[in-house]
């Protein structure tokens, strides 16, 4: 018998707070069905199939099921098997994550790039190490930045400076109080998730140049998306040779899975020799280094991709503003349809499932604030116009059902 | 421009103070052959290929080559497509995911299981939530444990006791030395991967009783190799039911990538709660899941994969006993060649790829203690005796040509 008899009341208050707050999650048991996403099957309680659309999906372009995406990571299975068996350094180095570096570091036109198990492990490795690497740093951090930030710079331990969300006058407040020689790091994401904006990146590159910070941006929910060749916001912006650490994912507009920076050689090699995330973990596979490199390859030269996406988008943020429904009205791909009660969301989102075959999450605290729980739409190129309809149909009737309100209509 | 050039002094000093201290990793550029594994392929200098075979991989039972694996795995992405798409509450929760948690809660006899992107990540956010579950937590952890359980309870921010390496005294003297009634976890594991030996599991758990401390055991080394079902040490020794939380991984023996922990079902469901890295991060391919699930399946009821896995270790051992190498002569699979120098570490490591096409990685610091440096070999079921043959036969001109000492052959 173990001892979790003696600790087992604290963990179940530990639950019980989570379930108290509304927030308690339970996952979606679903399959995609590769040809026909977002399409997909909703294994209801274990046992009852039930078909779905996916409205909630980061994997925005639908690369997750390109045939050229899967005959890469197939035939890498085929030549080198499935793990990589090892850390980067202990034969977990393979062609394909290499050549997948030169790519990545192409795609930002950086001298370097260096891949992680994950988006997240990138931010939490990367920042971690850069108080290392500069002692007495001061991260300047947005305060709506992405956990794995969080947890990188809280984990680096170093001075923390956390500014108002995209609040060019409060960084500039923050980075004056900091002694003018000590170092400095500015970090913020492009593209943010959850209230589907986009930083002001040139003028943060210009607070940067004035007080010599570095700058590291998130674009985790743009490398593929935006840019000519899928580089980000700050490609699509000209804004790539004033970024120092570009941070990027494998595991949402490619379709796979890992994370990645891409900056000057020596900031990678830096890193590469001393963060803990990155040396002590097995790599990932082969063949999801050589489905990333084909997907990324591909959407470098397939900017139409990127035109059907944001027509999608605009297409479903024109319905909603058509029906009034209360949703922010973004610039980006990211369409979130505000609740403001974490009950009331589950409840939504749980009739949209089960009445109408309509999967979208509700997205609660701690991932957004308390009070701006919502619905967060992920419309892909492959969100047919009978899909959009079938959505506001649905949408329709359980506004109604929940007698919630919609706003007047010019 | 970025600012980079005004801090490169910095990150090149980093680079360089790794480099003065032998420790500079260059990563072998590989890629292993499928079917014939452990022959790969190495490609020296980004250019010239070279037939090599690998003696340091972690896939210690080759699975990252098995036949029904790779099915999985390939059939799995016919089906669903490559990523998952999103985090394990926002669309990344497949039926490959929860039938995979299903069956990792089976092999070590818990109530749940839950899977992360890695090992590394398993512990490090297992660990670093228990103490906000737990407040006042003390956590003891063995001297020797893994970065990733060492990033774990650092980033606890709780009171922390590292006992010396396997010693039921001082982990002793330090639990009595905590106040009776604040909680108290044990953290280690079983095999230790580079001195090859092995926790007094059933004492640790004694220790644990008479303390009411819970026990946390990292069996990554050991799951799939060990126990009547490849439940790990723990497993073996008729322990399971005494550890309160075991953490393993699919990356090893498994031959896939991720980890997981499996406990009672209020513990998982708290650490699902509240863990960070386990929430915002996209969750393992469906293909990932497949792979492993069909793994953990295989090698439970084929203990003849880890009985010929003994045997090839024992023969490899029984050579180097021959031949008077210094060798730690442990009780496990992992065979450490100790060299106790950097510099020269290196050198062996490079004259025995490049001379004899033989890989085995020189592991350092910081994943040793200094002066401890090593070839650390791991020989799976797939190493022959003509593979054996040819490494002593290289052993053997290398450890004249660097006049290095044998010991007294009895």
């Amino acid at each position: 018998m173990t001892n979790v008899t003696r600790y087992r009341d604290q963990f179940q208050a530990a639950v019980d707070t989570v379930r108290q707050e509304g927030r308690y999650r339970i996952f979606r048991d679903i399959r995609r069905k590769k040809g026909a996403f977002p399409r997909a099957t909703w294994f209801k309680d274990n046992l009852e199939e039930k078909n779905i659309t996916v409205w909630c999906s980061n994997d925005y372009l639908g690369m997750g099921q390109n045939d050229c995406v899967v005959e890469a990571v197939k035939s890498a299975v085929d030549a080198a098997g499935t793990g990589s068996g090892g850390t980067r350094n202990i034969s977990g180095t393979t062609r394909y994550h290499v050549q997948l570096e030169e790519e990545l570091a192409d795609l930002h036109d950086k001298s370097a790039s260096l891949v992680f198990t994950s988006g997240y492990v990138a931010n939490e490795a990367a920042l971690s190490t850069m108080s290392k690497i500069l002692p007495g740093l001061h991260i300047l951090s947005d305060e709506m930045n992405h956990a794995s930030m969080i947890s990188g710079i809280r984990n680096a331990r170093t001075h923390k400076h956390i500014f108002k969300h995209n609040n060019l006058a409060d960084l500039e407040a923050k980075l004056k109080a900091i002694p003018a020689d000590a170092p400095k790091l500015i970090a913020f994401e492009s593209v943010y998730s959850m209230d589907a904006d986009i930083a002001p990146i040139a003028e943060i590159c210009d607070l940067a140049d004035k007080y010599n910070a570095l700058t590291y941006i998130d674009e985790v929910h743009a490398v593929g998306m935006y840019g000519p060749r899928g580089g980000g916001v700050s490609e699509q912006r000209g804004l790539m040779d004033r970024i120092d650490i570009i941070q990027g994912t494998l595991a949402k507009a490619y379709g796979m899975i890992g994370g990645y920076i891409a900056a000057d050689k020596v900031i990678v090699d830096a890193i590469r020799s001393l963060a803990s995330g990155f040396i002590f973990t097995t790599s990932i596979p082969p063949s999801t280094a050589a489905g990333a490199l084909r997907s990324v390859r591909i959407l470098k030269i397939t900017p139409e991709v990127r035109s059907q996406h944001q027509e999608r988008a605009n297409s479903l943020k024109a319905r909603f503003r058509a029906a009034g429904y209360p949703f922010i009205d973004g610039d980006t791909h990211i369409v979130p349809l505000m609740i403001g009660d974490p009950v009331k969301c589950q409840a939504i989102s749980d009739r949209l499932i089960e009445g109408y075959g309509i999967y979208a999450q509700p997205i609660n605290y701690p991932t957004v604030p308390r009070g701006t729980e919502r619905l967060r739409f992920t419309p892909s190129p492959f969100h047919s116009d009978v899909m959009l309809d079938e959505l506001m149909s649905a949408l329709s009737q359980v506004w109604a059902e929940f007698e919630l309100p919609r706003e007047k209509v010019a």
